[in-house]
């Protein structure tokens, strides 16, 4: 397997993709940017994958529609509102790819929509309608970080990333942003996620190679037990790397896989690292399991329980409400025989061995768990099925946060 | 139907109860009473629920083996260790028991035991063993309060009720005390309950209220969405009121039913009230759904959403955040119909219609919101089911407390 490779560029990586990000107006604050434009030179092959959430927010049935023929050439997102619960959403969100089309001379079905923010209050045109030109005249291969800015909301980091590897002899890239923070859970624990690369490869490879990473990753990402009503993770793939086309599993596709994997991965984490008023990464490993399906459930109950993230927020070695959260997941397991350790780069230490406390020295497990990345290690000693989520701590700021959002 | 009225007396205001609470040792504060005894003069018919968690904290196994007669004479519990996930836990149960009856000159097996406070850390039988002279002795019918006192851990308020109502011609009673706070969430809700009652009625009879009566009370409240390993609900029926005997539906047993579910509603509001951190009592009443199950589950997500509890905390009518609690239900309803209001004592508001926004003050929902006992009202208009669960918003107390519970 050859090697993936970070390197800048963020969404713009790729061979013939460019973006920007600007002030519309949508947001209060006239320093944050709110609407972010990826635009690839070609028509790509395009596939998405939706929050379960049964309130869906506007863009959603929009961004579907368009992409009906699987194809894409560019991506409008606005931060600030998420034009959900509204009478007009839909309207407004063919409005926002209409708008778009426009300026950048392509059909209208081949713009894809998102939003986020606060649910309920009308999307107003105007602002979008207002910027478009501005927006689209920055477009460029340095505009990455700005569109990774316009899409934020409660978030503290940008989230970006970009990769090189080699399919076959050629050299392809993955770029993507993301937004997280607040109202991320499974299923899909994304917010927005947009991902664009150069590599050549069939919709149906595309579609399930996002389905199978998107489980892995933004599926095992919880910041507070909330699903979105906007959720997206789309991904645009132009081709314009002139790899070898991908169009069956094995081999190159594989080697796209876990590129694509390794992007997923890292935007997860910074999910889950940068939730709201989080001060530590959680990643919660489940292994020994009877089956992955029972691992997954496990892992995602640990990092979403209140009483475990506020002890870790405490660096509090309650090792027992791991075990209360395991004990009340959906999952059929025996409890008897399980073993938790917790993990920093500070060390390492057992805390319990078969379902119950074993002695350990709270000065050493507090030393571990000041740390910001603490590692959850869980072995349930009756199979082979395993799976990792990452969470965050519950801590004042989020409340703080999430007390007065819409102010 | 005859009338319930609340009386003193707490489990004692039946007939033939008595209890006591003294400070063992087990706690660290001196001040703080850790242990509780209730106790009956003659044995009762007696039935329990309990947690639905795989972990169960060892009491829960002792205590189930003791009422294989439906038969018990008193109940021991203590606060401060949850005698969970300890390699003995099962053997310091069975002693706590044996502790008890040889000093109240009754059978082990009459002896129930509920345990409450942290996880895995063994629980010593030595201050147990200490008191116990002391905690018999002060059995008494002014010893609710004490015994009451003596389950809370991080609870602010006491939790106790007593009422009296009549069986056909007999006066009758009902007391309980019940310790709530954090890890409340169903199935079941309650932590701690401890119920008396000096009604005869046939096992079955009372087996069949108490989980009817459990299923639309304890199991209703959430606190933070963690199902303790502990909770208990204990009711002993001791025949002393010499009412007729409860041995069939209907009639008798509706009225005993009521009274009941008087007590146990009022129970789980002082929970949901006092849930750690909580500034304000959440009442969601789920009506128009397709069926009671489905309204159950609405309500239930409603108030177990962070984001939901974040802002009304806040006093913050984003009832956006209800409607993705509700979307993200496992439930099958129609969401477009939706109708949602906010109330308290300052008044009524209404948010959003037909599942989106309505123009509404955002002066008159602050001040509505601002009171301490908010009423989430949510119309789904396509059915007769409906549902009331109980909640309280989340804070930075919340976090405060658990944070560092251990210390």
């Amino acid at each position: 397997m050859d090697s993936i490779i970070q390197i800048p560029g963020g969404v713009c990586a790729p061979v013939g993709f460019t973006a920007a990000g600007v002030h519309s107006g949508i947001a209060k604050n006239p320093d944050k940017k709110d609407l972010a434009l990826i635009y690839s030179s070609v028509r790509a092959t395009a596939c998405a994958v939706y929050t379960k959430n049964k309130v869906k927010a506007s863009p959603i049935a929009v961004t579907k529609a368009h992409l009906q023929d699987n194809m894409a050439q560019a991506i409008l997102c606005n931060s600030g509102n998420a034009n959900c619960c509204n009478a007009d959403g839909a309207t407004v969100a063919e409005q926002m790819c209409e708008i778009a089309a426009a300026k950048l001379h392509i059909a209208p079905e081949d713009v894809l929509v998102a939003s986020t923010g606060v649910i309920g209050q009308p999307l107003p045109i105007a602002p979008i309608q207002g910027a478009m030109a501005n927006l689209v005249g920055k477009l460029g291969p340095q505009g990455s970080n700005d569109s990774a800015q316009a899409i934020m909301t409660t978030d503290l980091a940008k989230k970006e990333i970009s990769v090189k590897f080699t399919i076959g002899d050629t050299e392809c890239h993955i770029g993507a942003i993301a937004k997280g923070s607040g109202m991320i859970h499974p299923n899909m624990g994304t917010m927005l996620a947009f991902i664009t690369t150069d590599v050549a490869i069939a919709p149906a490879f595309l579609q399930e190679a996002l389905t199978a990473v998107v489980d892995d990753t933004f599926n095992m990402v919880s910041v507070d037990g909330d699903t979105s009503t906007n959720d997206t993770c789309v991904i645009l793939a132009n081709g314009m790397s002139h790899c070898p086309v991908i169009d069956a599993v094995g081999g190159n596709f594989d080697t796209f896989l876990i590129a694509l994997m390794y992007v997923c991965i890292y935007l997860a984490r910074m999910m889950a690292k940068d939730g709201e008023g989080a001060t530590k990464l959680l990643e919660c490993a489940v292994s020994g399991a009877p089956d992955e399906a029972t691992a997954r459930v496990l892992a995602k109950s640990i990092i979403t329980s209140s009483l475990f993230k506020a002890a870790m927020f405490g660096a509090d070695a309650n090792w027992g409400r791991a075990l209360c959260a395991l004990g009340y997941a959906e999952a059929e397991f025996d409890i008897s025989l399980t073993e938790v350790s917790f993990k920093s780069k500070a060390g390492e230490i057992q805390v319990c061995e078969n379902g119950a406390g074993v002695p350990f020295s709270e000065t050493v497990a507090k030393k571990i768990l000041m740390e910001d990345d603490i590692e959850i290690l869980v072995n349930l000693h009756q199979g082979e099925g395993s799976a990792v989520a990452w969470g965050c701590d519950l801590t004042y700021d989020y409340v703080k946060i999430n007390g007065d959002y819409r102010s």
